[in-house]
């Protein structure tokens, strides 16, 4: 029995590990792109914000058991009916035959139509080596000022990042307020903590084109505006890394992410897919939706890595949970907001305030931003940020 | 419609404000035995401890709207089928009629067959006096040592209470560790934090006889020690105060609290009775027990009073959820313990380890001590700690 497991981040090394303990003696092999197996992609902003200094620290483990990590190996084609993969490394092409396959290909940043986007001094993050390229260019460059594209967590985790190395960031974002997956009501509350570090938000603006300027970096509108900076960086969200899977003609959902049922099976016998790369079951919604985050990928391995040796694993779903830190602000949703409960095509309101963490008479008190989404029909709970 | 409350602490205040929103025209009156509407009684260690200067910020509210808060007014009886109150103000006694009532009249400190529980310098805590009691005497003895009879949360939180203001505290407990609300391995993590505090414990002990020694109070134990301090204060837990509704023959439980539906109603007509002095549905286990609690309180008390104004709400009942600090490390638990879960007939057991609060990576990780109790048959969780 030989599971095979393409990607190597939280999805692949889940299943990894999963498949290990359910069957102790199959052969497992990780195949990963680069030369960094479990690293936190969602621990990069530490990194180049010097919270974590040293990138090592950002891996979630260093020992991975009686597993076979094959680094630095690219798979080019899956042969479905041989059950093949076709793997490079070092330029050199070879087979390696698979009973059971879990594709954990991840994602990669999304590409808006933006022009200049493969200029000098434009920057996505994503990998280990995205983070080692923005590391480098600001640690040599010494730039003062970033524009920041995109307004979502990544986006504000890359202002906070940037601020706290002296860098002047602008954050253009194209909602009402930054971070959308948060009612406009608790975006205005995170703004007021942007603006008090010091950054510029410009909202209900996307990027049109960049072009090089004697500054570094100019920034082209929607609203025709021009913003210039040292350098600029996309945070615009992820596409599923998926073309492998398409090459191999498994069954892809609307969004372009791998289809898969709760057990995370693909159209395709004997292979699994997990994490960015596909679909997630919307434990509010009950549909297969595309929702790339961390915590969901690990969970989903887990259970792609139980069924391929053998297990009958349902993934239970995910209910959208997100978690951020932005400077002294801790923003936490979970649910849908007002806004996506509208568009689910409930009869919801929300509604919210201002509360303290605990009773007044007690030392240390804080004031926390509530609001609540609700079906005021039915009184089912929606959502809670 | 006249709402009579007897009790103005949690339950009674909770029940008069939601009988207030739910029908803005009845009549609505608390009798309270002291002075103090609506302080917290949670919060007396913090005022105890210094944390909390001014026992005034005690107050969960001060202001009750079109309530009418009748202070010192002691309800002596209940005359059932006549609908009447005997209430005692002054000295003076007078019939009030009601035509719903809640029942909020809290607990009492457990007395448990202890010699010399009346001596001076031997203290109970559980209403606002009782804390000026204390505070004067610690203020103006300025005792230096101090044993505390009864290692629940309340004793924990005094010997934090004491330590804090210079007091060398003995917390005797008749457990196998502190806190029996937790497992034992859980427990001797609260020891350490205890011990690392200068806190002396002793475990498996029963106090049996307080006599006056030279140095102030001798504590006689069970095991045949004689610990001796400045006072002692007597923290062993509380029994629902339910004469007043005993001698009205209202049915009380086996554990003398007065017996409720999940609607809060008693068994007498138009009685309601919420708080400390009542029963509470155990939501794990399906019935009713005695679980005193302010969080409880609080809720029961908003159904009975949205109830007695004509509503029909149900209370969802308790998972046993507390929350205690003691000195550095904050204890929870929710659902069962390991023994509980014995007692209670479940095939249960209990796993736990060392956590951490978040990725290593990011700075100011702390580790957490997590047990979880689950029925290995069903795969039910059960608790949590």
């Amino acid at each position: 029995m030989h599971i095979a497991i393409i990607g190597g981040s939280d999805a692949g090394i889940s299943a990894a590990l999963r498949a290990r303990e359910v069957d102790g003696s199959a052969e497992i092999t990780v195949f990963l792109a680069d030369g960094f197996a479990n690293y936190s992609i969602c621990g990069s902003p530490f990194y180049l914000s010097g919270a974590t200094p040293n990138w090592r620290d950002l891996a979630h483990r260093t020992e991975f058991g009686n597993i076979s990590l094959q680094t630095d190996h690219i798979v080019r084609g899956i042969d479905i009916p041989e059950g093949n993969l076709l793997v490079e490394h070092g330029g050199v092409r070879r087979t390696v035959s698979y009973d059971r396959l879990v594709i954990a290909t991840g994602a990669t940043p999304a590409r808006p139509p933006i022009e200049g986007l493969n200029l000098p001094g434009v920057f996505a993050l994503h990998t280990m080596n995205d983070s080692f390229r923005v590391q480098q260019y600001v640690t040599e460059s010494n730039p003062k000022t970033a524009i920041i594209i995109g307004a979502g967590y990544l986006g504000m985790e890359m202002a906070d990042a940037f601020t706290r190395r002296g860098i002047n960031a602008s954050l253009i974002g194209r909602g009402q307020t930054v971070f959308p997956s948060v009612d406009p009501e608790l975006g205005i509350v995170i703004e007021h903590e942007l603006a008090r570090s010091g950054v510029n938000v410009v909202n209900g603006t996307e990027a049109r084109a960049i072009s090089r300027s004697s500054s570094g970096a100019a920034v082209k509108t929607s609203t025709g505006r021009t913003l210039t900076a040292s350098f600029a960086i996309l945070t615009v969200g992820v596409t599923p890394a998926s073309t492998l899977a398409k090459d191999a003609r498994i069954a892809l959902g609307p969004d372009g992410a791998i289809a898969v049922d709760r057990r995370m099976r693909t159209a395709a016998p004997n292979i699994y897919a997990a994490g960015d790369c596909a679909q997630t079951w919307d434990r509010l919604l009950e549909h297969y939706a595309y929702l790339p985050l961390g915590t969901t990928s690990h969970k989903q391995g887990r259970v792609a890595g139980e069924n391929a040796a053998g297990g009958n694993r349902e993934f239970a779903g995910s209910v959208r949970i997100q978690v951020v830190k932005i400077f002294d602000l801790a923003v936490g949703r979970t649910g849908l907001t007002e806004a996506e409960a509208l568009r689910a095509g409930f009869d919801a309101m929300a509604s919210g305030g201002t509360f303290l963490d605990h009773k007044a008479y007690y030392p240390g008190v804080r004031e926390l931003q509530i609001r609540i989404t609700g079906d005021p029909s039915t009184g089912r709970l929606l959502g809670h940020k």
